[in-house]
Order: structure tokens, then C-alpha cells, then sequence
């Protein structure tokens, strides 16, 4: 038996055991409310668009045509819908024969790190970062090199990046809206990110990807912007994935998209395919990839994670917490009072309150609050944040 | 850049190109008709029950419910009534809480894969073999041991597959209905291969598991049975995949099953949950979950199947041609009239005619042909097959 396969059953994320806990403890009810903060699991329904394409597809389409096999790229004209629908939104030349449709972000993410990727070579991410990076990276061979970003508004930190990097790094990968911590990167930071990989690519000999993970790139508040690194850097590849942005997490919808102008574009792109052909993946659901042009640039509604959003910073900053003001996403990340942010969640569990503690997100000391839950769940809970508050003795 | 990974994505499988040259031959049109048995794509609609049970949900179902997240294993409602479903028509015990779904059968091989097997570890195969088996086991770090089954039926060679056992051998692998010859693993042979394996298992002093690939386990005719391990062998595992009985091979549902007697199931379960998540899977497509319970033991008509298969059996063998009789799934396996498939494959070309060399199923001198099309295809085909076979002086 193959120990570390167990070792990852075993010991499930911390995220997604905090869910099983939530959800056993909801089933068990009696004792008290359950404020469930733990998963980005997202509460708004999907825009319109999703629900009647799907009738629509189910009830007009051949169905053996509708639920075949597709080829193992995706249907090339839902491919060219999404390249021209992006090319379109960034002002950059997208070519849908280097997009990839891919079940979910973790599949398109595994696959481009099983591409890119050998034994030995060095991957950066920005920590704090998405715990399922490691395991990814992990299977792909690669050493995993943090870089944290610079608190308190978890910004790059282009100088500990540009130290960190060596001759064996392959890519950098980056998230942006950021889980856990709602920061944006800005186009002033991407331009000098840019700037500094070039120089690097350049001492190194070799080319380093920059792999945008972009889940939450529709997520963004205050009328903010996510820029697009296609517009930045040439060899950019880009994993997205709908299940934020339609609301279809469970579904298993996504890409990759390499740069036309990367470093060896078409063998990279092969490399993706090859990739994910040895994971085990043949191609992404047909069905859902056939709603998609129908649903480009449509996005469920913002309107509660925003008043979520607001109202949750407002009021627990007002209980003396210290927080990250959250420009997008719909994690808000909380500075633990005390040093040790498990027995912060100990304390808060005492409430009723489950929240990711921010060790397993690769810095101590934060928790996470995906706050992708009903307006009344957030109002339910203030009083128990407040008493949690109380009881550090934070106001 | 992964070689690895970059030479698995510019060179597909066989399968994979010759599909791709018969669709563009198609869209080219004009230069005759194509007669395209290259691929396992079912040619026959989901039977009724899967579109209403998807009409349904959509319809009824709470959205953010329907389309979110389902715990890794998948839905527990959703496992249960396959469980149940299963416990009742193979008369064993079942156990839902070792009970994985999966993104397809080519999931739940590399989650099993990944779960059992480590660098080193002997993983045996029955040629002919479907061809990804060899990508999924040397992902897994395996070393592919080939028994060839026994012409001219392709029944188990159980003296071979003896000799091939050895202190490495981790896991055999078998796929009854097979892919490619429509053969059967009968009650004896199961019986047989069981008394083998636990006797080699006491010898080499280690589990040796009996991992059964079964997408085809409901494409059976003239009224035979496809008996199951589960009913035979302790450590089985089932591997499972919805794509053909339900005809939705482009959705990607399928599922692990571990025997509740299996040596250390709770460990390979658990090596099942954590060698998919670092295959990058996070659930089974949560809309296409959701309807199982509703379809379980209903298959799409095998009218059309079964009629194809003796047309063309009848045909083919009348013209000249040797083929195995297919007792399952929709390929028939012919013999090559010279030794070099991939030469029978270009003459045949020049009659229109696509199937599968059967040098990439790990045995040459035969092809695959895949009647999973329509009636009408079948016969127009027939004059171009009988024109091949005097060619070939056949008759």
C-alpha cells in the first residue's frame, strides 16, 4: 500500500475536515447553533443564464451527443467562445487551441505543475496560499519554496521573491483575489512581478512560468479591477475555474490557458494535456462544458458576500479584532488574538464558531472566515464574536 | 518542461488520434464516406429515467444544494443507494462508507493505482488490455507485467498468470466484459483465478488485490451473466464507471468500491480518498451524483448493441474474416488477415473504414471494432468490409 496516498486519506485538509465537524454537529443539532465558516463552498445561487442553459441543453440537445465523450481539449467551439470572450474582456490575443477545459482549478493546477514539472525543481507560492498548493506540488516532484507576503495587507513581496528565487525554479504561482486573504494583486505590483521575473528568466537561462490561479477573479469589490497577467508577462499560464463565479463548485469546471507568447507555448500545452491524460482525466463534463457559452461574463450575484463582507469587517473590527479588509474573494482573515490560532478556534468552537485557523494556509497566527454564507448566518453569529471578543478582553 | 507528461500529450493514444482523423475526415467530407469504429462513444441514448431525473433536479433542487460541494467521497444518500443497489443484485455485503465516487473509471484505476502501489510494486494486466491501463500504472511508479489471455477466445491463461506472480506483484487487473474482445469472465474462471490468488497470497506473504475495471458489466447478451468478484475473492476492489450502462461517458461518473473483507480495507480506502486528492480531484460531478439514485440498475437498450454485433459478426465471418464472438461490452476483435494490424488498418482506410490496431491493447495481428454506432452504419459499411475481404482473397 502506498503510504503517502494514505497519509493524504488520513489526514484530510483541515478545511475540509472542519466541514465534516460542521456538518456532523448540524446533523447531531441540540447543542446550540453552529456558525459554519469553514468552506468557500458559495451560497449564492447561479446566475440565471446557468440554470436555463442547462434545461435548454437537456431538453433540445441529442442526448448522446450532449453527454459523449468530447475530445479530451473540450469542445472546440465552447474552447473558441471562452478565448474570444476573454480576449475580449483583457485586450490580449487568446488562442483556443492552447485552452485546455479541465475538471476544476485542482485539475487544471495539477495538470499544468505535471507539466511543467520534474523531480527536483523549485516551485514559489506566496503563502498564505491554498493548502491543496502543497499536495499538488508534492505529487508533481517539485520542492515547495514560501515566500509570505507582506503583512498587514498581504501584498508581494517582490524582493523575498526575487531571493528566493534559484536556477531550479520553474514557475511561481500566485492567486489573486487571494484565499485566504481577500488581497488583490494590482497592476503596479504585476508590472513589477513581471519586470522581475524577465530579469530572472534571464540569469537563470531558463523560462518561469508564472501560473495565475484565478478562481476569484470575478469576485472583486468596490468596483476594484483584477488585471490579467496575459497582459503582463509572456510566460503566463492561467488555471481558472467557475465554480465562484457561476456557483458551481461541485460541478468540476475549469481551465488552463497557456500565453500564445510563452516560452515554447504548443509544448507546454501538450505537456498539460499529457498531464492530465496520466492523472486519469479524459475530459472535462460534457455537459457543463456545453452551457458555458452561454454563461461568459455572467457572474452570481456579488450583492450578499459584499453586505457579508461589509457588515462581518465592520462589526468584528468593532469588537476589537484585527482583520485584512477583504478587496475580493469571500474570505475575510482574521488575526487570532492570541499567538496560537488552533487554540483560537478551540475558544471560538466553545461559541458555536468554525473557522479555518491559518497554519495549514502556510503562516501562523490568522484565521480564515469564508463568509459565502446567508446574510442571517452572519447577523446570527455577531453576538457569539462579540462575546468571543469579550472574553480576550479585546474591547 | 515534464518529457514525461509532454511526450503523453503529443503522442495520444491510438484511439484518441484515429477518432480525431475520422472527425475531420468527416467535417472535410466529400472524398467518401467514413465508416468510424474507432471509438467506445455509446450510440445510444441514457435511458429515459436519466433525463428526467436531470429535468428534476434542476427543476426542484435548491441550486447552491445541487451544484455545491458533496463531501469528497460523494454524496453519503447517493452512496448508500448504490450500495444497497449493489448488495442486492451480487447477494454480498456492501459498505457505503467504502464507497468512493469518481470522476469516471479512469479515476477511480488511478485513485486505486495511486492507493496500492508504490515504485517497485508489479502491477499484472490481461492483454489485450485497454491501452490507458500502462499510462495509469507507470504514473503510479509501477512496472506493467503483461499475461497475454488465451486465443481464440481470450479466456484467462490461469498457468501464466501463476508463473507471472511475484513477491512485487501488488495488484492484478481485469476487465470482463473486456475491452477489447468481448469476452467474459466465466463463474469457473473466477472461481479458479480466486483459488490462485489466494493461494499466491500465502506464498508471497502479502495482499495481492484484484482490482476488476467493469464499465462494460451490464453490456451483456444472449442472456449470460458477468459474475462478480466481490462474490469470489476477499481483496477485491471494483472499479466502476457509469459512461456505458447509462450512456454518459463525456459526464464522468463512476466510483471505487473497496470489499468490506478486503486485508486493510479502512487503509486502502483511505490510500483510494488521499491518492485522488493529489490526483487533483475534489468530487464526482455533484449534479450527475445526485441522479444516480434514480437510474441505478436501469442500462440503455442493448437492442441496437446487439443487433450490430451479429450483423457484423455474421457479415464479417461470412466474408472471410475471423473474429472472436463478442459475449459483451461493443467491440469486436478481428482477426488481422496479415500480420501487421496497422497495414490491414491503411488498406482499409482506402475503403473508408477506421478501427483500432490491436498492437497498442498489448497483442498484434488483431483490430478493434467498435459497434457501438448505428444500425444504418453498420450496413452501409458492409460493402467496403467485403470489398477488403477479397481484396485479401478471403472468400
Amino acid at each position: 500500500m502506498n503510504e503517502v496516498a494514505r497519509e493524504h486519506g488520513a489526514h484530510r485538509s483541515v478545511i475540509r475536515e472542519l466541514f465534516e465537524y460542521a456538518r456532523e454537529k448540524k446533523a447531531e443539532g441540540g447543542a446550540g447553533a453552529i456558525y459554519d465558516f469553514t468552506l468557500g463552498n458559495p451560497s449564492v445561487p447561479p446566475p440565471a443564464e446557468v440554470t436555463a442553459a442547462l434545461l435548454r441543453a437537456i431538453e433540445t440537445t441529442e442526448p448522446t451527443a450532449l453527454h459523449g465523450y468530447t475530445t479530451a481539449a473540450g469542445d472546440p467551439a465552447v474552447r473558441r467562445a471562452i478565448a474570444d470572450d476573454l480576449s475580449a474582456r483583457y485586450g490580449v490575443e487568446v488562442d483556443p487551441t492552447l485552452l485546455y477545459l479541465t475538471v476544476g482549478a485542482a485539475a487544471a493546477l495539477s495538470a499544468v505543475f505535471g507539466a511543467v514539472l520534474s523531480p527536483g525543481d523549485e516551485a514559489i507560492v506566496i503563502s498564505p496560499y491554498f493548502p491543496e498548493y502543497r499536495v499538488f506540488l508534492s505529487h508533481a516532484g517539485a520542492t515547495v519554496v514560501e515566500v509570505t507576503a507582506k503583512a498587514p495587507d498581504f501584498s508581494l513581496d517582490l524582493e523575498k521573491i526575487g531571493e528566493a528565487i534559484t536556477d531550479k525554479t520553474a514557475l511561481l504561482l500566485y492567486n489573486s483575489p487571494n484565499n485566504p486573504t481577500g488581497a488583490v494583486v494590482s497592476r503596479e505590483e504585476l508590472a513589477a512581478l513581471s519586470d522581475l521575473l524577465r530579469a530572472k528568466e534571464k540569469e537563470v537561462g531558463h523560462p518561469i512560468y508564472l501560473v495565475a490561479d484565478e478562481p476569484y477573479r470575478e469576485l472583486i469589490y468596490d468596483g476594484e479591477e483584477v488585471p490579467s497577467p496575459l497582459a503582463y508577462y509572456d510566460d503566463t499560464v492561467i488555471c481558472y475555474s467557475f465554480s465562484k463565479s457561476l456557483s458551481l463548485p461541485g460541478e468540476r469546471i475549469g481551465y488552463v490557458l497557456v500565453s500564445p507568447r510563452a516560452a515554447e507555448a504548443k509544448a507546454l500545452y501538450e505537456g498539460v494535456m499529457g498531464a492530465a491524460r496520466a492523472l486519469g482525466y479524459v475530459c472535462a463534463p460534457s455537459l457543463f462544458q456545453k452551457i458555458l457559452p452561454a454563461c461568459l461574463g455572467k457572474v452570481s450575484s456579488l450583492e450578499t458576500y459584499d453586505r457579508n463582507r461589509k457588515k462581518l469587517y465592520g462589526a468584528l473590527t468593532s469588537y476589537g479584532f484585527t482583520a485584512v479588509y477583504p478587496r475580493g474573494a469571500f474570505y475575510l482573515f482574521l488575526k487570532s488574538p492570541e499567538a496560537d490560532a488552533t487554540a483560537f478556534l478551540a475558544r471560538a468552537k466553545a461559541h458555536g464558531i468554525l473557522f479555518v485557523p491559518s497554519d495549514s494556509f502556510g503562516v501562523p497566527g490568522y484565521v480564515r472566515i469564508a463568509y459565502c454564507v446567508s446574510e442571517k448566518e452572519i447577523e446570527d453569529s455577531l453576538p457569539a464574536f462579540r462575546a468571543l471578543a469579550e472574553e480576550y478582553g479585546l474591547n
